[in-house]
């Protein structure tokens, strides 16, 4: 298959992939009187007189902005807020069809970091959550650091945290498979960008003691003067050692490597001065840090990429979909620490320890058991940590409400 | 029926109107592929090297943002941007219906008028158009202008023009009922509103002189001290006896009412006290100036309200669907004045000679062939002023396009 043709002739065919759909008929004098003018007053006056009335009366509770403003698309870097819509629009296809969330593209243009914020903020009102996408680091942190306090909706950069947590998901199987704990493990993660910082702050909390993040210039080495401040920042938190240098120097003895970084970054020499039997992530995308083949001959126990024709593909609609249903259902105030780390539990959990094989550490993104699982996890660990605010749902209930609209009931 | 409880009830159970639907499905690996990671990165590619694609890759050219800041509600008046959202929810599900226009809701939390000018600025890699809703005047009339001055899509603020455009549909046939023509007819316009502002400067453009817009503190008489800035301005243009007073005053002789204002602001002495055959449009909602019983007792020749339940109902209905339509069809600049004119000329001659009466001067709002007609019209004009920037169209195509959306083909 020609992809790049097939890929044009079909965004052309249809024009894009998203629509709206009215939920109901409006086409006869009474529904269009109760959907629209004199009917529609009465709504408006209940959300008027108690805000969080909407929720009940309107679809805000199931709506969700994908926001960009272009400026690290895919691989393809600051392409613009335009370039990026495909993009986003694709993202609003697997809400819609892996978790039955309705989301819209918010394509922002503007580079300026308080004019994003400031344009996110007005338009709360029609969204039930906010899924950051596409915008390049360190600017990302901040946008969605400033969000999370402003907001009363749920705010999540998905290149960061959907990746940590299916990253996450894939250490927990990972290290079963080789016989290894957390605490005791050491890794190294190549990239220091928005995934990397992500990916690094999710394992400190599940107990990953020695994480040593690399970027281009080299180790993230505490008071290394060519950091940004973030890069500073997760320095501090993680490399107890203060292992400094190249990725050479890192990986030696290190148990797991995660690369979120560039073709051909990791030589076969380099998983030879690793600890036995190493695990080899390496996600850069389409082109990985080191082909699966090459990862294995040179002693890779459990390798995965991010593509679709190796095994352990880590892709990201293993958590997103799940997460927002989880998180909407309950109206959670945000998505913290517990839920995400739940997420990750709920994708690894999928697999038994029978199945449980190198080759097999990750569920299949389109297995359709997985966004109603993470849902329900997620919910459940919103409402332990206090955050749901819609306090007559149980996890069950947003379970079952999932299986419901993906037709599974 | 119990409205209140019927319109409350059906926003509940389907908890708001609208939701996202793919336009194929992304369930098997191969659709991922092409319409997300790695195929969609085409597209992109080919709208970052040529921006004016993303018409042809993207859904941009079909989608409408609804924005409101909820300043003025229906008659509800300033409730807030959320409890705007279910009559926003409301007018993108008759887009949908009328049209096969995809709208979303943008309730925008501020009152500040460059913060919403730049905040739907920000927007525009989104939308192929936008609808501007329920803000008050006059904030409506500067946002309006900037937003035209500085966005290359399209900018109609529907409470003024909608309004006008089926305003002058009306009067077209009620001139040709009373037999009388534009240039000879005074026009009394009361409400000096954002729809009062809108069909005074309309009916100018189409050969009316003498048009008198009234106000609760009364005639808009050049000079008079508490009119604001765009008060000011269209006393200036219109008006050219230089009335003064009050409604009463100002009605003596004149042709027709055009009532965008109170419940019973117009009495029968105040008709009687009209030229022969006057013409009244009582559209205040859901109580009209006058009931139409009344003002036919007291001579009233045509009338028109905006209800359901009389004859003659004037609805926006009939216009922003086939307007917006013809629009993005031509990839119209802009929705110029030749196109309004022409879309209420569109709506006017739906009605043949034969089936004119002074009780049948409007199309029912729910005629299944007025989108695609008011769409064809205003193509024509857009083309023939120059404002199409889609040069492969013609309007015969736009009404066959608008009729296959609408499955009518």
């Amino acid at each position: 298959m020609d992809i790049k043709n097939e890929a044009l002739k079909i965004h052309r065919d249809y024009q894009g992939k998203i629509e709206i759909k009215t939920k109901f008929d409006i086409k006869t004098k009474e529904t269009l009187g109760l959907a629209y003018t004199p009917g529609v007053s009465y709504p408006c006056l209940e959300i008027n007189k108690n805000y969080d009335s909407i929720y009940e009366y309107t679809s805000k509770g199931n709506w969700v902005a994908i926001v960009t403003n272009g400026t690290a698309v895919l691989g393809l870097g600051d392409i613009g807020a335009g370039a990026g819509l495909p993009v986003m629009e694709g993202k609003a296809a697997l809400f819609k069809t892996f978790a039955g969330v309705d989301a819209f593209p918010i394509c922002i243009n503007s580079k300026n970091i308080d004019e994003i914020v400031n344009t996110i903020k007005l338009l709360e009102p029609t969204f039930g959550g906010i899924n950051l996408e596409d915008i390049k680091a360190p600017e990302c942190f901040e946008i969605e650091e400033k969000l999370k306090k402003e907001m009363n909706i749920p705010v999540f950069h998905d290149d960061q945290h959907g990746t940590a947590i299916v990253v996450l998901s894939a250490i927990i199987n990972a290290l079963k498979v080789v016989d290894k704990k957390e605490e005791n493990s050491t890794v190294v993660i190549n990239g220091a960008g928005s995934a990397g910082t992500a990916i690094a702050k999710l394992l400190t909390h599940v107990g990953f003691k020695n994480i040593i993040l690399v970027d281009r210039k080299g180790v993230l080495c505490p008071g290394e003067d060519w950091m940004n401040e973030a890069m500073q920042k997760i320095a501090a938190a993680t490399n107890p050692n203060k292992v400094c240098g190249t990725l050479a120097d890192a990986i030696k003895n290190a148990d797991i490597f995660i690369g979120v970084s560039a073709p051909k970054a990791l030589t076969e020499d380099m998983i030879k001065s690793m600890a036995k039997d190493p695990i080899i992530f390496a996600l850069a995308n389409p082109e990985p840090e080191i082909l699966p083949e090459e990862a294995l001959k040179a002693g890779a126990k459990v390798v995965a990429t991010g593509r679709s024709d190796y095994p352990n593909q880590v892709n990201n609609l293993l958590a997103f979909p799940g997460i927002f249903r989880g998180a909407l259902d309950v109206r959670a105030k945000e998505i913290n620490m517990e839920m995400k780390i739940a997420a990750a539990n709920a994708i690894a959990g999928l697999i038994d320890d029978k199945e449980l094989n190198p080759e097999y550490i990750i569920p299949d993104a389109l297995d359709r058991r997985i966004s109603s699982i993470v849902a329900s996890y997620v919910a459940k660990a919103a409402i332990e940590t206090g955050v749901a605010q819609n306090k007559n749902i149980t996890p069950q209930m947003v379970e079952v409400h999932t299986k419901k609209l993906l037709g599974m009931d």
